[in-house]
Order: C-alpha cells, then structure tokens, then sequence
C-alpha cells in the first residue's frame, strides 16, 4: 500500500543532473556491485611434497626398504590431508564448540559432553590412520616412532586439535607399555593401540588440580580409598582435564589407609588408571562442573572435575605415582614439540603461497625484498624446530627398540624438555609474525589464520611452561652428575665435524 | 511415582563396608562438596599510584605546577579507572559483541549496528576526561600531549577497547587542524575535541579496500563523482572500517572528472570528510556489508562498508589526499604505540601481583629465582618501551606548541614509526610471556588474559605492519637526506654523555 | 592481482543483447535494489487513550474524584509505556536472555544470574509507577486495587514479563499483609509496597518441587531443621522458581524434629521467609542449578535451585503452610488474569492498526467482511475477559478495605480461579487468532508478534493448570455448601435485570 | 596458598549443635544431592502399533493384499521412526539451526546455507522410504496417494520439519505431472520422485513477495526477461522461500516484453522452473539476503531471495500462473492436514503415556476424571481430523488413477481447504491443551513439547490463513454452481444411513 522511501533508491535532483542515466536506467530488483578485484586466497598443497627438508631427512636417514613404504604412505596422507582432513579440522572450530549438558529435561544429571560429528570423524580417521598404533607395532624397528611423529607432524595443523587427545593416548599407552604390559591393563592397551575404529580408545590424563598446578606433589588433593576387592574408590577434583570425551584416563590420587591417614607429597602420591563410563555408558562417578573457555584448542573439550568415587585400579606401587608418569611426561612432550614444529612450517607454507598471489606497491608481495628476508627468518626457525624434533624422535625409537647407547638415552633425557620448551616459545613468535604477513587478513578468524596464534599460546603452557621445564633440564643434569650435558656437547662436536667435512668436500668439488 | 537409580546415591555393599558412616548420613539435599583450596585472585591496584617509573619520569620532566596539578588528575583517574572504568571494559566484551541488524522486521534496510551500554558509556567517559581534548586544549602548552598520552596509557587496557576508536578521532582532530581548521570544518573539531558528552563525535577512518590494504596509492578504488553545489558522491568499497559506529569519517577517494575519467596512484586521490548519518538520522549513503570477525579488538565494530552515493566533502587539495593523512597517521601510530606499552605494563603489573600470592613447589612464586628473572626481562622491555613512547610524546608536543627545533622534528618523524614497529613487537612478546606466569590460567579467557594477547597482536598489523613501517623510516631518511639519522645519534650521544656524568657523579657521591 | 569472475557481474552475450544498456550503465559500487514497496507497519499508540471500554468503564464506576485523578495518571502512563517502556520491553528479550555464571574464573561458585540492562531498569519503573504501592497504600480507598490492576493491565504487555516479578511481589505483600504484618516482617513489607527504586524489592515466590508440581502436599520435600534461635535452616529442591533475581522469597517446607521426624501432608506444611543473599551479598544457602530453558517468559530467569541451608524463618504457623499461601495464589491468579486479558487487547489494537494499513485483494484488509468478523470475534472475547477482570478487581479492592459483603465474599472466592482459568484459554486463542491477522508476518520473531503466543501459553499452565483451577472452583463450593454458586446466580439476575432496565429505556428513549 | 571461606562448607555453631555429624563426616569432595525423585519419562512407541484407528482404518477400505504388504512397511517403518528418525528429528532443532554465511573470508559473495548433517540425513532418508516416489510409482494403484499420507503422517512428528521441502516436492511433481510431464521437466521429475538418495531432489516453491503475501496476482513483482534462447531472466525479491536450500524451485513471474511493457493482475503471471546452482554449484542469479527468524519450523532454511537475472523456463502457458499452480497448492494443503492431524495425535499419545507416569493427589494423573475427560475432548478431535484427511487422501487417489467419479472430484475439491482450514486451528487448540496435561514441563523447551506448538501455529498460516482458505471455498461454491456443496450432502447422507445401519445391525447383533 504505501512505500518507505528511505530504503528506496531516493535520488535527488543535484544527483539526476550529474549522471543521470546511471540512476534511471538501474533495474527495480539488482544486487549489490561490490566491485571486481577479489584477492585469490592461498591454497595448501601436500604438506608431504612440498616439504624438501622432510623429504631430504628421511632419504638421508632411512634404510631404503623403510624410506620406500614410508614415502608412499606419507605422500597419499599428504593428499588425504589436502582433500578430507583439512576441512574437517576447520569444521571443528566452525560447526559448533563442545557443549556440556548437564541435565536431561527432567532433572536427571547426565553431564553429556557434545562434540561435533568432524571431532568424532577425526578419532576414526586417527585408528584407520594408525596414529598411535606405528609407534607401538614397530614395524619399521626403530625408525617406527619416527614415522609416527612424522606423520603426526603431517597431520597436526590439519587435525582440527584432535592431535591433543592423541598425545595423552600416546602418553597413556607409553606408561603400561613401561609398565610391562600388566594383564590387567592389556585390554586398554589393545584399545589404544588399535586400527580399528569401533575399537579405538583415547585416554585422558588428569593430573591438574587448583591447588598445585604443575606442583603435583603438593598439589595433589585427590584421595583414593581403597576397597575390599583391592580396587580404590577417588575423590577429588581435576582443574584442567583435557578431551574428556575420551574412554579411560589416568590420574594420580594419595592413598588413604584405614586410618584414614595420608601422606603428603610425592611420596603419598599413586597412578590409577579408571575408564570413564562403566559398562551401560554412565559416568564411573565423575561430575563434569564445567567446560573450560579457552584462548585456543577451543575444539577439545577440556573440563573441570569432581571425582566422588570414582572405580579406579592402582597400576603403579604406592607411592610411585610421579615416577610412573614421567615416561607420559615425554611422550605428551614429543607431541607438544610436533605442533609446534607442524604450527610453524604450516603458517610459512601458507605466507608463501600468499606472497605468489598478493600484489602490492608495484609488484608481488613475495619479490619484495623485506618480506623475503622475513620470510627467510621464520624458515630459519622452523627449519630448525624441525631438526631437532627429528632427532628426538630418532633417538626415542632407538630407546624404545633398545638400540640406543648410554649417550643416547642422555641425550634423549635432555633434549626432550628442551625441545618441548624451545619449540613453544618459536611457534608463538613465528606464527605470529606469520599472521602479519598477511596484513589484516591474518587478523580475520574466518581465514583460520588467527586460530593458529590462539593455539599455539598452548604450546609454551601445557605440559609445563617453559620455566617449569627449565628446572627439569636442571634436574637432569644433576641427576646425571653432568652426564646429559656430556652427551650432548660429544654429539654437537659429532655434527660439527661431520658439516665441516662436508663443506670441505663440498669445496673440493665446487673447485 | 517411580525413582530413576542411576543418579541417586546407589551404594554397593563393598562401598558401605569401607566408608559406610559417610554414605549414610549424607543429606538428600547437600551442594556438592569441591575442596576448600580456591587461588587468591591478583587485584589491580591505582595503576599511577604503583607505577614508579611514571611518576619518576614526570617528576623529573613536567614543570612543577603543571607536575602538581597534572599529577592529581592522573591519581584520581587511576583510582576511577580501577573504580569504575575497568569492570565497564570487561564488560565491552563480555556482555554481548557488536552486532548488525540488516533488516527491519518489514524488509526495510537499516544497518544498525548494536554495540553494547558500556561501549556507550565509554564514548562519554572519554568526553567528560577529555582524552581528546587535552591535547587541543593545551592548557599545559607543550606537556599537553604527553599528559593526554599519559592518560590514554593508564586508560587504554581498562578501556575495553574504546582506545581505538579514541586513535582515530585524535588523528582526524589533527588532520583538520593541520589542514589549518578551515571554516567548514570548525564544526566538526568542536565535536571531535569536546569535553561534553552530548557534544563529543568519534571519528572513522576508512582508508583500507580489498585491492590495496596499506597501499592506498594503488590499492584505492573509491570514486568521487562531483556535484554542481561543490561537494562529492563517492562509491566503493572499504574493506576494514573500524568503529564504524562513528559519528563522522575521513575517507581517500579518486575523483572522477566530467568525461569519466580517473587519474591512477597518488596523485589521482584526495582526502574527504563525510557524516555517517544525515539529520534524520539515516546512514549517508552507505551500507554496512558485514561486521569483521576478529581475532581479538572484539568490542570494536570492525565492517565493510558499501559506499554508494555517500555524500562527501574534499577536505585536501586535489591529489594530495595521502599527504594530507600523514598527520594522521603519525597520531594513530603513537595511540598503537601507547596500547603496546600500556599492555606490557598492565600483564606485568598483574603478573607480579599474582606471584605474590601463589604459592608452588614450597614458596611463593615471586621467591623462584627463574620467575624473578623472566619477570625482570619483561620489565626491561616495558620500561624501554615506556620511555620511547614519552620522548615520542615530548617532542610531538614541542611540535604542536611551535617549540619544536629542527632536530626535534628529525627526530619525531624517526621515532614515531620506529616506536610504532618495536613496540608493537615486543607487546606480543611480553604478553604472551605474561600468559605464562599465570600457568593453565594464562590460557583461560574468564580470567580475561588471553583476552590481551588477542588484542597486542593487532598492534603489529594495524596501522602499518612492521615491513610497511620499516619502509617508511627508510622514506624518511631519504627524504631528509640522512638528517633524521643525523639528529638520533646526536640525541643518543647527548642521552650517553648525561648519563655517564651522572653516574660519575653518583660515584662520587657514593665514595 | 586477480579477479574471482565468480561474483562479478558477468555478462553472457545473450544477456547484452536482450537489456545491454541497463548492464553496462551499472555503477560498479551500488547497493542492491530490493524494489520499492515496503509495508507500512503497525503502530502503538497510548493504550489508555485507545481503549474505550477501559475509559467508559472507569467513568462509570470510579467517584468523581477518583475518577479524575486516575485518568490522569493513566493517560500519563500511557503515554510513557508508548514513548520509553515499550521500546525496554523489547529490549529485555533481544539484548540478551538471563545467564547463569556458576563459578568465577578461579573454581569458585558463585552462581550469578545476569539479567540485561532493560530488566534491571524495568525494577525502578515498577517501583516509580507505584506498581505494588498503589494497592497497599489505599489512597483511593477500595478502589486502589481496581487502579493497581488497570495500571498493570496497561502495562503488562510491554513490560518485557516483569510483570511475573510483580505478581509473586504483590502475593508476598498480600500474605504478610493477611498474617497481620508481624513486627519481624515489617521491614520486608516495606521494601515490596515501596516507590523508592533503592529501597524496592521483588519477592520469588518457590512452591513448585519435582515430585508434585502443583500437589505441594504430597510433593514437597524440603526440610526446616529448627535451630536454637527460633530460625529454621531448609534443605530441599525447588523445580520452578520464576525471578530468581528477586531479594526475598517465600516458601514452603516441611519441619523436622529432633529426632529427625517429619509429618506427611498438607499438615506437615509451614510458610518460610527466607532473603535470598546475606549482608555481604553472599547467597544465602542456595545454589543455582540452572536456569529453564522455556518456550517464553524468556526474560524472566527461571531456575533450578538447591537449598543446601538456608536460613529461614517461619511466618505461618506450624502446618498452616498450605493456608497461608492462599491469599497469595488468589493475588497472582488475578495477575495471570490481567496479563491475560492485556494480551487480547494488545493482539487486537495491533491487529487493528495493521488492518488499516494492509491492502490485498483490491482494499484494505480492515474492509474485508471475513476479517471483520473475526476481528469481531476477537474483540468479544477481550471485553468479556476485561469485564470479569474487573469484576474479581472491585470485589477484592472492597474485601481489603472492609467493605465487603458476604456476597461479595463469596463471589470474589468463586471468580478468581474462574478468571484466571477462562481468561487464560482465552489468551491462547486470541493471540493465536491475532498473529493469523498478519499472515506470515505474525510468524516472524523480529516483528515481536510470536513472543506474545509463547508467553500466552504460560498463562493456562502457571498458577494451576485449567483443571486443577477447575478443581480449587469445585472445593469452593463444597466448603461454602454452594453458597458461592448462590451468590454468583443473585450477581447475574441483578446485572440481567440491571440490563433489561437499561435496554427498555434506551427503547423508550428511542421510540 | 589462601582458601576462600565463601564456598567452604562454613558451618556456624548453632548448626553442628542440631545436627553435627552430618557436617563433620561430609566428604571434601563430593557431589551435590538433589533428591531422590525423578519423574520417569514418557516414552515413544510404535506409533503404526499404537494408532488403533489408523489399523482399523487400513483394514476395512485397503484390498486384502494392499493392506498386507502396506501394514508390514509401516510397521517397519514405525520402528524405524522409534528407533532412528525420532532422535535425528530433535538434532535438526538442538544441533544448530541453518546459517547464512554471505561472503568467504576474501570478501566473495557466496551465500551458503549452512545446515546440520540430520537435516541432510533426513533427505536421504525421505528418499529411501520413497516418501515422494510413493505417490507417484502408483504401485497399490489408488491407495498409492493414501498410503503415502500415512507414511507421511506416522513421519511428520519425528521429521524435524523436513516434511516441509517434501511437501513443496511433492506439489511441484504434482504440477509438473500436471502440465502432462514436458519433456524439458521429465529429468526433474525423475528427481523429484526418486528413491535413491544421491538421485534425490527438493524442490522450493518462491510464490510470495512483500507487497502481495497470499495475493499473487496483484503481489507478484518479479519480472521475467525473455531471452533469445526462449528461457526468460528473472528479477525480483521473494520474501518467504522455505527450504531454500532446495535443488529446484517454481516461482511466479511478469513477463516484460520488447518494449517493456507488463501486464498486471493475474493474467501477466506465468509459472516458471529454475535449477537453485548450476553446474558448477553456483547460485543462479539468486543472493540469499537473510534467514528469516521464526517462531518454529525453525529448522527450515526460510529465507529472504533476491532474484537478479535467474535463468529459468516458463513452464505454463503465457499469463496461465495462477491456474498453473492450484494442483501445487491442493497439495501441499494436503500435506499441511496431515501435519494437523498428525501432530494432534503425537501430543495426544504422549500425554497419555505421561499421563500413566505421573502421579498426583493420590493417583495416577490417568486416573483422575477431569483429566480423563480433558484428554477424551482431544482424541474426538484428532479422530475426526484423521478421518477427514483420510477421506481426502483417498479421494485424490482416486482422482489421480482416473477412478473419480464426478462427485468425488467435487467432493475433493470441497475438502481439500476444509480439511486444511480445520485441522490447522485444531492443531493449535489441541497441542496446547496437549502441552498443558504436562503441567510445568510442557513449557520446557528440552522436553521437546513447546517446538511442538511453534510449529503448529504455522499450520494456519502457511499456504493460505484460514479467511484465505474460507474464501477459496467459497469460490468453489460459486464456480461449481453448488456442486460441490450437494456432493458433500450427499456423501454425508449416505455416511448417515450407513452408519444407522451399522448401528441397528448392532443392536440386532446384541439382543
């Protein structure tokens, strides 16, 4: 009936006058004319091909028959990667975060956690893909771990953060493993280990409570009351449980005797191991009070909770609880080291694609000389990162397959940490400055960009901060008598000599 | 009518035999029990009251009646800040983001955007503390600038944000300022520089489209058609408008002569002066095409706007539009600068707070030597930063009163990006270093911590990333053939020889 | 440096051909072109002034002088709900819905409700209106109830649902009025009867338990421990406690002995008062489970609370639980009546407006003889609703101040739970009638039309369902052995001859 | 290091004097106790099973070998629903209702509607049940179409709305089977009416615009450009388009010829076909400007289409739109009967199993005769919708295997808007008496049952409001010269002595 004329195309006079054809000519019913220059957006290409310091390693370091299968895996993971995972790892972040619901309509408590179908998709895709299970089937011998953490360093930026629940799994099957396998523990151990999916369980590691933090040994509140059966009954509550969709967790917990008496510190301090939900799929005595709100890692669905008597089995002696977790401490470690590295190659990759596409100031971004130079940096680092993680990885599956010499295992010892805290801060610096080689666009969530930095600030916190693994660096070199540090100043010199030579022989033959 | 067991307080026997008392004299109705050690908070205090090195660098600079009243303002401030303003700033982003409503329920167009009370109530705090017009009222003649700089530092990481929008308001002020306030701006001034709440106007700043981002010279494609009363239609569109619920906007556009034809690069471009909204309130012209998704800076209305007949004035002469922003940007490359440094003071000073009152591995975390150094090396970054941004201030404020020598105009177009780029760089660093001495809770965005490391990674992209204005200091050492450079080192020899004296002759008197 | 051809323009050449001028004429920035017709939409105008049966109602029965000084604080109120509580109504269901914080970001509960601006704003308004005051200051005698209920008839469909606070407000001031305001409930009876925003408080009102909904009898299981200071500490969980922001509550529960014995029944039953925070603000023996997620009354928080010691204090005597709350179901069952029969008229009066400014088929559609009758139909409905409201509001403005026959008595016990049952089946139909009135635009939320169904729905199940009201009608008979039903059938022949006596003057009149 | 006092269980003196022990022996950690009681809760069965009267229904007018191999799919089916369909019904509304996402994070327009994967799964299902193809494929020959309706009835409550693309589906095969199935339409057709899910196709149905709502011919805007091709260019803004995320859609456009001209009123409409994407996934011509905000079916993607040179076929004779399009509308009036008649029998069943749960005031709520009596009122209405969408259903089918005699097809032609305009306000009705037998918990939106009266208001208002309806009947009236009225007499009349029989023979039979 009647029309609204301030949505209308209200031209007035002065405007008729200037060019009025435009006006009149326009159709009733047109869209919007956002104009014609449209950025082309970067694209990710086999993170396997296009990586030629990989490639180079492991033609260098693999035996032929190893290199040859493992090659072709990788590539077709690569490719896998570029066509199904990617997207599903967006779609993580993108279709919907974990929710907790913690009451049905009708006032039953049933603390649901609720993952999107992309994070459950990413557990089948990680049994099928044998993530977990390369390290322990060996079948490459001690080039096995290896394999794994390449593939995971593949798959890590891709993964949507699934890598975080995978690295507790790794943790947990590495601590029954060093456990010598107990009968009592062989069937999780089947379960974490598995390639099939219907079959394959993840693991939590609960070990944070408000108290102590990192400080588990006083901080650790968490009572465990032992039954009659010769199983514990936990009370307790754990600050920061990370994916806590997952099957079984292990937890540290102090004994409390008939008494009802306790010991403080480590020594009080046990490892239990507790499946999450009993047989008809309710929880085994644990509230879920509340989802975290994180920074990053928003995918994985990281709780507080209250244990109130919780079934749980000892699965180290009493009060071995610290000592028993030190062998997850490495591996979860490892893992942090692997996205740090993945985060930092990943975040380059995309930068040069970009700098191939984006013209500003006369010419492409990538033949400007500054942004080479910066770009040439975050190579640096990345490049390095990468080394370094490669020969933990080496080394643990020399240890792992016993092969390794004393000198090994020290060196094992202390690059851990020290790859785990090193890696951490150079993520955060290079993904950062990685962002700003996209100009705002990096500061846009919806590129994915952003998410990186918000993900990677995990990597220098979880697992210990870098001052926490400071310490244990420290701790190692004491405990040694100096012997990590041995180890490590021989291997360098090793190096050395061994790049001298070659750039001696390089010389020879350039002349 | 029937019970559901699965949440009731099912006992097994083996449960009653080990704690049976317990079980049984529980109350059917009891909150649940989650332990009684719950972390001391860290409080912030009057941030000019403990911030020493400020009031050392007032004390030794300000004359002293401008030090006395100057200082009183600036404690009773810190106290509302502390009072008032900073509850108002989580507020900004806690209690809803801004948000677009396109349409009205009966189809018409109406592109409102809803930005939350307290982002309002900002705007008039920022009037009635004349954060804007301290610096053009120039009541304390020279010193104006750095005690309005002084209050945006102590503001800025309380302000939810609304600094931004403050930065570009303070360059528009200073763009009709230098344009020599000409008459059909006057108006717009009064407003910009207002102390009345009712009066005050923010101002945009839409200079990035999608084909340029910094490079304007190339990358504007905003046309500006001529009318026959003197003014100008322009189309196009602008890729990132900040605070895009400004009240007026300064804009680059290409004007377009009679025949249609357009002059390519700088020259083609010039500045224009637009109102957002006409008297009735309705949007001049433009349509607000979505609100950017950012990764922090959240409380910001961030859009892209569609400029489709936008009624505009040309406020430079033809084809001096990117000369006529230079002013402008100096003045939002000194607000990044004061955010950088400002953010480092405020994690630290937070961060120390807090160290004081967690307690791990047997003492506070204040008495660890490791944290005590990570804690001093952040310092030393802040402090530096701090004082960069002071001297940037000083000379600007000598500039603007006609105090300013040559070499202090040298050294104020050498300083003002450099003080830009390193901060900005070092606000990410320090930050997320920050986040980390405060373990897992660093990573919790309810703290409202990772909060600020989501905001400092703006401040080396916005405004010129850090290529853009390493490039731009080489402009200006070309462009004074070397004289910048020239009045640094004479400046830096001087700053050496003072400081050497007086430490000779702090020896001396020590002796 | 690339252009997507996707999103441009792109013309084929069949397209050139058919309409070439009109697309290469199209600017290359331009907002779509959406047509031009646009709905003109329905308008509110004051609802005091627009409502004639209201006005003639009033002229007829009010005292001259009442008559006159109510008038003009109703047309004041009218046109203040049109111009500012109209407009915060809407507001409290877009802004943001009420939200449950239960722990802050350092593990401690807190179990905050945030409500948004608008509600908290609409508590000072209640207070400033006198919406509870003028029922219990009595300066129109026995018509101050009749003014109060016209008041909030006025108000309730724009007040964002604060109108449920009020009705559980104005039952506690009712219940503390009919215990004969004891010393220890003075203070509380202040608060609730107050005009002064700082001192006003709203009253929850917490019956309703999982086991018997509206059988509080049978279904109450709180327990009131005595405690040596004559005060009772409760334990229990209640189901559905509507404004659970308020200050103080009202509830029932069951005493316990000291030898821990309770009484079955409605005879275990006794009335507590209870402040929902102590001085410090802290809650007061409370935890909030969660909040209802319900089909409307959206603004209204809802929640699941568990009282784990809450101190409270007996104002019934002991097993007189169930009695003393019958004068506050009677007040908000005459509430669920007024926003019933405002609901009506709201739907109608916009409906209306709609009709006149809605042409289809070749008119308006208020000129379509179908929709003129089901306007008609609609109307008749309102006004028998409007009509029996303040039937039930006379008589019960007499019984408070004395003036009350037995008749009246009788006839105010029977048609209050008629009212709120009749009315309120009522109000589902005729919003459900009135949204049909806008077609599909009645179906969108954005036009603010949907709200008023979900809200209608509430009204036949709050306050007792229809059958359990029909059921409360049924005890009232037995128990006055039908002399309700007398008094309801002398109420109809006076008002039948009243009527007939009026028709034949009017027919004499006419002749 | 500190503990907060606040949520510790502080216990004051006085409270461990009346009941100490509780207190003392309290766990650290432990969870809430809310209680024992937890209302079980209703429960869905087989809906085929428990529907007597559809069973009844089924055996007396189906052939012994129809009704045998129809009676096992719906048995199966039922079982299916319980089993599968049901739970995916509800994730259509709680995963995340259907987004828009306007522009990629590069600023290209790309409108995707972003739904949930139910959703998606729903369509494979509808394929595989053949819930289209049913009525097509014409395997029971005219007990095809009743057999379909079935499916669809026992369907539609468990369906999360998708019933509403395949009733636009099945009008739009109806129209193109109509139009004796053009060549260029059998390759849709074949879509339409597919039982293989990666085959299957929805289709839209765009008819209304702002101006018109149900009044099409004066209403519809949208202008249609031939082209040189013969195909035509569309140009218009459509308001209401359900199921936008459809493959297909008809829509109603002007036809502009060479000079411009249009010719207004029904007789310039004709009815057009239009593919959504093309080949290549691209919309055709078509931006989706917004989501619309409902008030249910809210997990139907409704949106807001511009129409900006959309190619598409004419696929009725010029200026024949309208009439093109009744065979759509029977249809999908049809459909909306069957969602009435099913939703009443869905509260119905549900309330009734509640009602054998829940006990009050002393007994089952199914015991008590007011509820009885509540709950029998409800039953006559849905039987009686039943049987009238039953009759309807047959009757078409027999129309559409040419077996109709003429009074049948008058018959339908009278029933068809009857059946809708009745059940649609009997759905309303009955559904919120339906929500009221659950007292409080029919208001909660996690039981599931306040959706169901959101949905059913759009039951009035979709394909024609009630008045809309009316009038279409009377249309029928005047243009069959009353045929259609003495069609109905005489199939009442014969029901009567048929049903008199049936009752004497009875009696006969009982004496």
């Amino acid at each position: 009936m009647s029309s609204k004329s301030a949505v209308s195309p209200a031209i007035s006079n002065e405007d008729s006058k200037s060019h009025p054809v435009l006006e009149e000519l326009r159709m009733p019913f047109s869209r919007s004319m956002i104009g014609s220059f449209f950025q082309e957006q970067p694209k990710l290409g086999n993170q396997f091909l296009e990586d030629a310091l990989l490639q180079s390693y492991l033609r260098k370091h693999l035996p032929p028959l190893v290199l040859e299968q493992a090659s072709r895996d990788l590539e077709r993971f690569g490719q896998r990667i570029v066509e199904e995972i990617n997207s599903l790892g967006r779609e993580c972040e993108l279709t919907y975060l974990p929710q907790l619901q913690q009451y049905d309509a009708w006032g039953c408590r049933i603390d649901r956690i609720i993952t999107c179908p992309a994070w459950k998709r990413m557990k089948e895709l990680s049994a099928e893909e044998g993530l977990i299970a390369e390290a322990y089937e060996r079948k490459y011998s001690s080039w096995s771990r290896l394999i794994q953490v390449v593939k995971l360093y593949l798959y890590s930026p891709s993964s949507g953060l699934f890598t975080c629940p995978l690295a507790m799994t790794d943790g947990a099957a590495k601590v029954i493993e060093t456990l010598g396998s107990p009968v009592a523990l062989q069937d999780a151990f089947k379960h974490l280990t598995s390639r099939d999916p219907n079959q394959f369980w993840t693991s939590g590691q609960w070990m944070t409570e408000r108290k102590g933090g990192s400080d588990v040994a006083h901080g650790t509140e968490t009572m465990a009351y032992p039954k009659p059966d010769g199983t514990y009954t936990l009370h307790g509550y754990k600050w920061f449980t990370s994916a806590t969709d997952s099957d079984m967790s292990l937890t540290l917990g102090r004994m409390v005797d008939e008494q009802g008496h306790i010991i403080q510190g480590t020594k009080g301090l046990s490892l239990f191991y507790l499946e999450v939900r009993d047989s008809k799929g309710q929880l085994n005595g644990i509230e879920v009070q509340r989802l975290k709100d994180k920074l990053g890692t928003r995918q994985v669905p990281t709780a507080e909770l209250l244990l109130d008597g919780v079934k749980a089995m000892r699965i180290s002696p009493e009060g071995r609880g610290v000592a028993s977790i030190s062998s997850m401490l490495s591996i979860t470690r490892i893992h942090n080291a692997i996205f740090s590295a993945a985060s930092m190659r990943r975040i380059i990759n995309l930068a040069r694609e970009y700098a191939s596409k984006r013209f500003v100031f006369g010419k492409l971004i990538k033949d400007h000389p500054l942004h080479i130079q910066t770009m040439a940096r975050m190579e640096v680092e990345a490049r390095g990162a990468f080394l370094l993680l490669m020969e933990v990885a080496r080394l643990l599956g020399l240890e792992e397959t016993n092969m390794a010499t004393e000198q090994d295992q020290h060196l094992l010892r202390l690059l851990t940490p020290i790859a785990k805290l090193y890696t951490g801060k150079q993520a955060v610096a290079v993904v950062s400055e990685g962002l700003e080689c996209f100009g705002g666009q990096g500061y846009m969530e919806d590129t994915g960009l952003p998410a990186m930095l918000r993900d990677a600030q995990v990597l220098t916190i979880w697992e210990g901060t870098t001052n926490i693994l400071s310490l244990d660096i420290l701790r190692s070199v004491i405990k040694s008598q100096g012997q990590v540090l041995s180890a490590f100043f021989s291997a360098v010199q090793v190096s050395y000599i061994a790049i001298t030579q070659l750039q001696v022989a390089k010389n020879l033959h350039n002349m």
